[in-house]
């Protein structure tokens, strides 16, 4: 094992993912040509990692194996592999984070055991009950981040305010924006439209205290067309909104295919085509996207898709490069620090006034 | 005015929509082409309309004008629509419908003002509290029915289960099937999943005393893949789905169109696949599936879209009349009483004992 100086230590948890562990080594070998500080802990079997290391050498130098023969299941139950797998590849993972080993974890495993296990492990962060699932999502300006995707299945209008406040934070490490636009999803844009707890957190964005760009409430369609750079809603409406939208993606794409390949003229066209198409298709590329953050951890946890390839679960590490890098939880903690204790500094006369109302 | 026999007569709100009247009075002309046996009592200004049927005899040998000189603006708001435009085209042409001068009206106006004021005028069916939004959703496998599209925010147990049947009620009708695959949308297809109202529903759903083809949870991406024939879920978060969807494929069709215009090598391609194109330009054209059903009132209100053109608001007709010809509100009163009242007949000893467990 190499001791070289240890930058940005990275736990992956090698076992997680339907093409794991040859995705999660060809990834983190992506990943080291783009980003050369890192390190990498490799979580899983020695047995299986270290015959597929031998055709790594880049990612075998930069790596140390933590082995374990325990791994989470796709369809294990969150309740079952919470009790039973603190042997797991991705309980260790994760474990790594809590103890300082690591800066964040990254897995293509079991969401539910994964949001489960960084719940119970890292615990959240001050003033956050409620962690969220974040992710980008394209859009005609570019991309905007969408949150919560599915963490929970209910929010009240405090959950809502302390997702736009973390999503803010992943706007500005992610997507490199200084000031990100907030929107919170809803029915209507009219003030009078909408579930309780979104009119409420609406009258709380409004005057929050602090330097959030709140737009006001959007809709479905705005999404896509990059109205914000932020998207707020609860974890139920995000994960079928996001869903809906990706069947639909896929339903255009199948017509597409079949039609092209309907007629020898079509063909052709498609043919011609080609280099169009391929950049369509590379706008609309999930891979490039790939890299789901757990906000409001005590510890950077990122999930990757269940079925991510070398690529995809590259960009995943990114983002965690990215998170790190950023120092995205000390943002979070102060933003929300200034947000629940307005009498404390930093605050301006402005806030403090605009809290009386 | 001529005096035919009356076959089913529509009501239409002439001055509701972007396009309105003229959109109207040629979506009728369209109609009147599709099933002849129409007669339409056109509620508007004589003074716009007169003029405009001048030049479409068809229409006008068929129809019969209310006049009346106000209308309801796309902006105003329900709450005021419903207290001061008792004398507007489309409370006279819901009116018409209460009072059984016409079996539907067809509106292109206000959605809102629209749902409140077929509520007040023509009221819920026995055993329905709440109506709902339901219209159709392309699939792979051709269409589904999906609701409650926004008529509500919030949705309990017994909201949801009305829905299911009044959707599966709508599905027999508009799209023919003899037995509608119904799907509850939920954040993932475990039982534990999802949010109590959700659970609790899909529990009441598999026992329920109908022949009700209930076919359990569907996630977001099921409802394009065709999984289901009818997809039920609460106003709020069908309604965000749905436009997040809509957003989606114009964002698509964005890229390809200007994929398509980059170069000249690909415009030749789009040159060559413009059948291709055009085929799937057609089955993703949203005016084809115009026509929203406000399910649940007692009497047959269907939306427009807004911003309709003659096509569009043909279809719109078109939903209503099948919905009239389909006697839904017969089928859902039968269905819900059915399901209401268990012990009456009729029922078998089977449904009786499903009942019990």
């Amino acid at each position: 094992m190499p001791a070289g100086k240890l930058q940005l230590p990275i736990a992956l948890d090698a076992m997680g993912g339907d093409n794991a562990p040859a995705s999660v080594i060809r990834g983190a070998e992506m990943a080291l040509i783009r980003h050369p500080g890192l390190r990498f802990l490799l979580f899983g079997n020695r047995f299986m990692l270290e015959p597929l290391l031998q055709d790594v050498q880049l990612v075998r130098a930069a790596s140390e194996i933590i082995h374990t023969e325990e791994m989470i299941a796709g369809d294990d139950k969150p309740s079952i592999a919470v009790r039973r797998g603190r042997n797991s590849s991705m309980w260790l993972a994760i474990d790594s984070v809590k103890s300082g080993k690591s800066c964040a974890i990254v897995s293509a495993g079991n969401t539910g055991a994964l949001m489960a296990m960084s719940k119970l492990i890292l615990r959240t962060l001050p003033g956050i009950s409620r962690p969220a699932i974040a992710a980008l999502f394209p859009t005609l300006r570019g991309e905007c981040v969408m949150l919560d995707l599915g963490a929970n299945v209910e929010s009240d209008e405090n959950d809502l305010c302390r997702f736009a406040i973390m999503g803010d934070a992943f706007a500005r490490a992610v997507l490199g924006l200084s000031r990100p636009r907030v929107g919170l999803l809803n029915v209507g844009s009219e003030e009078l439209k909408g579930r309780n707890e979104v009119k409420a957190a609406h009258q709380m964005l409004k005057t929050i205290n602090s330097d959030l760009n709140y737009h006001g409430f959007i809709e479905g369609n705005d999404i896509a067309e990059g109205a914000v750079d932020v998207v707020v809603t609860d974890g139920f409406t995000g994960n079928i909104a996001l869903k809906t939208a990706e069947g639909a993606a896929r339903l255009i794409r199948t017509y597409l295919r079949d039609a092209f390949s309907s007629s020898i003229i079509a063909k052709s066209g498609a043919v011609l085509a080609t280099g169009a198409l391929k950049a369509v298709k590379e706008k609309l590329d999930d891979r490039k996207r790939n890299g789901a953050m757990f906000l409001g951890l005590n510890g950077i946890a990122v999930k990757s898709h269940g079925g991510a390839d070398a690529f995809s679960f590259c960009n995943a590490i990114s983002v965690a490069v990215e998170l790190v890098k950023h120092n995205i939880n000390v943002k979070i903690t102060d933003e929300i620090t200034a947000y629940t204790n307005p009498q404390t500094p930093p605050l301006s006369m402005d806030a403090i006034e605009g809290e009386a109302d």
